[in-house]
């Protein structure tokens, strides 16, 4: 697999292998449906975020034009599940989600802290595969849309990462960056037989 | 107070009263802040319901905008705030909501019919409330910003009414509505002494 061309957020532990590649490309409705509903769970996480730490000024100004991006993108697959006569509908989510919310420590600031270190970890993934997908899709112009988004999920992980170092000490954030990395790699080492973007 | 100007959504059963306007105008910060509030908690429950009713293709569409605007009203209220030196925060919400929310049948397909009027009725209201803002804001810019909002609350009203009217009888939801209206009107009746919104 040539991945060589894409740019790669250096956060990630391990890259993403040739199974997911496989399965990925083999079941590419499901994937775009589930994309869909990912587009539409990071907004929800954003908006979580915003609710839990309201007088946190930066950090709401921040994640309210992230939900606003990730709404657009959310409407934009609807448009090519709708294109495609997909129907709308929802799918059993695969492991990655619980087990990276299970890692966030329930004591405050920690809990704040994890919270945007997941994200960010999720955005960097996100846009290693999308990437993959922009490479091997079959479909041009559907393969020209995945790398329409790959900057803004660059973009959002440099966000969350900005965000940890405006609130916390940056040796702090880096080795516990480096800790969850390690989980986000491990969790997905193993693939996850329904195909999904995080499978 | 001369309100005959103002365009008025005719689901309301009752009309505003001279003292939610008093309290609002002499706590106009507070009023901006609750605002921010109101807005992002407009978008969560788009979101929400979405997230609910994920099949319901058209319902996604039109959600996905309002959850859109919703976002950005929240974020021009927020710029607002931060000219004004207010700092974002939380805030108490008055009994509104949650009365409103006790109103929702647990069964479905009630549930979602209740939850569809409710969030229109809310619009209707904040169409009328920013309209009173509008006219009797000191602040000519201010008055000005709330004006603006008024066509967005009155369509996302319209947006909600014919979702109801797509996915059930029109006797039913009409009658419903008119039910609903009414405890709108009456939580209302009684002036909230926290200066909100919805108070």
């Amino acid at each position: 697999m040539n991945s060589s061309i894409l740019p790669t957020i250096n956060a990630l532990k391990q890259p993403t292998g040739e199974g997911w590649v496989e399965q990925a490309i083999s079941n590419l409705n499901t994937i775009l449906l589930d994309h869909s509903l990912c587009e539409r769970k990071a907004a929800s996480a954003a908006l979580n975020m915003i609710f839990r730490y309201p007088s946190n000024t930066k950090m709401v100004r921040e994640l309210t034009k992230i939900a606003r991006e990730e709404l657009e993108h959310f409407e934009q697959v609807n448009q090519w599940l709708e294109k495609k006569n997909i129907p709308l509908g929802t799918l059993p989510p695969p492991p990655y989600g619980a087990a990276l919310k299970a890692q966030i420590r329930t004591k405050e600031p920690e809990r704040f802290l994890d919270s945007l270190l997941i994200s960010g970890l999720i955005e960097a993934r996100s846009h290693e595969r999308l990437g993959l997908l922009a490479i091997h899709c079959p479909e041009v112009e559907l393969g020209k849309f995945y790398r329409s988004l790959m900057a803004s999920e660059a973009r959002h992980f440099g966000t969350y990462w900005v965000l940890a170092d405006t609130y916390f000490e940056r040796n702090v954030f880096m080795e516990r960056l480096e800790e969850l990395a390690a989980v986000e790699s491990e969790i997905l080492s193993v693939l996850h037989p329904e195909p999904r973007i995080h499978s």
